[in-house]
């Protein structure tokens, strides 16, 4: 099963492609950051990501995807800001007509690192090790690929 | 210039289209609330809304969209799913190549009615009233046409 894990921004946009092969057991397929242009407008920078996200779909065909749940924390406007990014992945894999799951972060640190309060090079490192990369990657694909090995992980323990 | 005023929501989206000819003239085009399935999966539902708004755009071709800001007042989570929202039309609008402007709902309710704290049948009044339609629109298409009027009114504010 080919998942596409997210991690949403309105400038930095992780994505994270892999097939889950049953429990633990993961194919890499492609990861990277989609970054708009800094200082455009909001509405400019979202269009960008939604239009990029989109081709990221046409072209490696997932037929799942996963995201990380957005809570307000202490900064309430930079947890708006990404709740409208949050969005933007919603409606475009709705319009691709997938199925989202969504994730809290404490849930995804602790599936791919052992603890719900990892740092993110931590992430990013056993990230690395559980789909076999040569280097850590990017912080942002490195939350996509987390957000995707985490439901892996789930739909592998629902099917037992 | 045709304005696009829209009233982002996660089932229903209320839009309303407006030509704007100098301060206080405007000439009605269209208004109406894009429904999506109660029940439905989120992302199903704001993919609906997307693609709904996109053709809106594509057939009534306005230059500008306006719509309101978020704030989290008391409840947190539905300002949260209000702003997830408000980023698919912002990204629909990036897009499609169109500039959004945002306005505070006081500052809307002030333009429209005189009064920052108007409620929502005062405010669908007032719409009619200043568009001239026949009877008030429903609430989520009226408060679509009432942004686009504060849109107008602050554009034509600003160019004498």
């Amino acid at each position: 099963m080919r998942i596409l894990g997210v991690d949403p921004g309105s400038r930095l946009c992780g994505y994270g492609v892999l097939d889950a092969e049953g429990l633990g057991a993961y194919r890499y397929v492609e990861c990277g950051v989609l970054t708009a242009a800094r200082g455009a407008p909001m509405e400019q920078r979202l269009g960008e990501i939604a239009r990029w996200l989109s081709d990221v779909i046409t072209e490696l065909r997932p037929v799942e995807v996963a995201v990380e749940k957005v809570f307000t924390h202490a900064n309430v406007s930079s947890a708006l800001a990404l709740a409208q990014a949050r969005g933007v992945v919603l409606a475009v894999a709705g319009m691709a007509g997938l199925p989202v799951s969504s994730y809290a972060p404490a849930v995804i640190k602790k599936t791919v690192t052992g603890r719900g309060r990892a740092d993110k090079q931590q992430v990013a490192r056993m990230v690395q090790a559980l789909v076999g990369l040569r280097r850590p990657p990017q912080v942002d694909a490195a939350d996509a690929l987390a957000v995707a090995i985490t439901h892996a992980q789930y739909q592998a323990t629902r099917v037992l």
